[in-house]
């Protein structure tokens, strides 16, 4: 094994985005190397991934791991001296203390956990600056946009464009959203994703989030981030320039494409299991504007993300909530927008939060929208 | 005036782009300033143009130069120590002396000549690496794949998607393209271009030289580098990587814009005149394969660009002289791709072929269709 081998902590091995950051590992057996693995629950799946992919550390939240392996916690799996590349794969607010660990421990990091930027992209982005940490994004937007931005001038961005499928029920009325159960929603159509990131993006409130995650991963303003819906999910996202010119980033919708490119940059590496676009089947890319009365969950983000403060926080904690509520079949679709919103509506934001602050705000979200229901 | 203005010759000044490209430098006299200019015939424009811009030198083949300025040769211009960057906006072989003259001065580059690289790309490569000469290309297609290889490695190329509007009879049968005529074809709906040119992109010869011109300009083999039909014309071209991630590079059709970016690269330079892509109003983009039965120039280019030697100058040539015919009424549309193919089925390729080479097999391919009529 050469010295350009990196080693890599998968937080959140079990989940979606971390079995497909192991199928990329897979194809790459003398680039990337499987140092450590975090998950929640799933001790079984755990066991599997130790024995193929033999890291030296796991952390486990509840269960049993493997014998032969150390035991760590997820923070100490993502500041671990052995550990160069920590891929951020958990979902909620689980990411964001190891995210902090793998910044202040001075790693190079792939942040698929959107919440962490959501919920304290102003602290997080802060820290990462000041050890000259740069994340990479594995949302296939975030990186469509990293793509199109290598090589030119942060300056001259005019607007970022981020593609939103839509979701699959972007041609429902109020009413028919309003009877959507839990089981339409979890077919999605094109992305393989975790359940609560498949409903966000049936709300929308993926998107949302997006905006937030861009405005703080590209040092853009709110105003100057756009959503256009396209249903083949093929673009992935848009930048304009100060002169006028527009990039775009496509491909077909796989997720092990961004999540490569994460691990690869500034490289780009050749593997033939990724899609590629046939180009003689390519018949047409169809555009919208996202409609903000159906889908006030887009709405809802926006405005968030225009005041600041602890309110991405308490959107962030009274979504996932939701959301929950919605996968347990005690609410309905559009009722998570309506929760989400009453939360809102009552909160009281701290300007410029701390950490602490910013975990007060979830916890008193979590709260707030439990005891509505 | 800073230090950091560049002093441009523009060769081809009254011609669409040498107008265009002056359009552009109206809008950044601290950063732009018009060393020369050279023309062709039309000396009253060039007296306008000599009026509001001041060069200090000017070239012009054929008639009566204004007073107060030097006349130079066109070589000469190009190669000039008062002038930093030369603009190719000449048309036909008339670029190829005065490219070499300027890249054998070491200067800055930007080509909007097609048959300098489509006769002479192995030679003129060759000589601007030898220099260190960066050639920046002004053609919308080739702009925008340069633009998507920005910050990219040149090795990561899997393929090349050059886009092509398919002109204005991409419906029509090859009975009806026999019939059509030179006003019909100076109709073209989206490009504001010189005649020669909107006839080639009609018959899609542009599309097959700008097949031959990427080959050299960005290193990559023919079989790489596709054609696709895009009817909209707001995407100017994509690059495919070899992990499957595509660039595409877009906007509304206007010179202006690769102009001012050959002008400021690596900068890009923020200018409210340029058109901005209205996403609100963006609904679809279409793509299809070009037919090589109706537009057998495209067959032809790809056939050339395949063989080497003298056979692209000999194309180049004989679709000038045939393009010409068809402008005066003495020839049909079909009858271009006919009597150029003619003209390569007798034509005597010379491999690795020098300057004088290339000369002489233009000189035959315009004989040899002049004898054909």
């Amino acid at each position: 094994m050469g010295n350009n081998v990196k080693r890599l902590a998968i937080l959140g091995s079990t989940g979606s985005i971390g079995q497909q950051t192991l199928q990329v590992t897979r194809a790459f057996p003398d680039r990337l190397q499987i140092a450590a693995l975090a998950a929640g629950s799933n001790a079984s799946l755990l066991a599997q991934q130790v024995s193929e992919f033999k890291p030296k550390y796991v952390a486990l939240a509840d269960g049993d791991v493997p014998s032969g392996v150390d035991r760590l916690s997820i923070e100490e799996i993502a500041a671990h001296p052995e550990v160069d590349f920590v891929v951020i794969a958990t979902a909620g607010k689980a990411g964001l203390a190891p995210t902090l660990a793998a910044i202040r421990a001075g790693k190079k990091i792939a942040l698929a956990n959107k919440e962490v930027l959501v919920m304290a992209g102003e602290i997080v982005m802060a820290e990462a600056r000041g050890r000259g940490v740069h994340i990479h994004p594995v949302d296939s937007e975030h990186s469509a946009i990293w793509q199109c931005l290598e090589g030119e001038q942060g300056e001259n961005i005019g607007q970022i464009i981020l593609t939103a499928s839509g979701g699959p029920f972007r041609h429902l009325s109020v009413e028919e959203l309003s009877k959507v159960t839990a089981e339409d929603a979890l077919k999605h159509p094109t992305w393989q994703m975790g359940k609560k990131v498949t409903i966000d993006s049936a709300t929308l409130m993926n998107k949302g989030m997006e905006i937030i995650e861009a405005r703080w991963l590209f040092d853009v303003p709110v105003d100057r981030i756009k959503v256009l819906i396209h249903p083949e999910s093929i673009v992935h996202s848009m930048v304009e320039f100060s002169d006028g010119a527009v990039k775009m980033q496509l491909g077909y919708p796989d997720m092990c494409v961004p999540i490569q490119y994460a691990l690869s940059y500034p490289e780009r590496w050749s593997n033939e299991a990724l899609p590629r676009i046939d180009f003689d089947q390519l018949k047409s890319f169809n555009f919208d504007r996202p409609d903000m009365t159906r889908f006030p969950c887009l709405r809802l983000a926006i405005e968030v993300a225009g005041k600041g403060g602890t309110y991405a926080a308490a959107l962030s904690a009274a979504d996932e909530v939701a959301v929950g509520l919605f996968l347990d079949g005690r609410i309905g679709l559009m009722d998570i927008p309506r929760l989400v919103e009453k939360t809102l509506g009552v909160h009281r934001s701290v300007d410029n939060p701390t950490l602490e602050q910013i975990l007060a705000a979830d916890g008193w979200a979590r709260e707030q929208i439990q005891g509505m229901v």
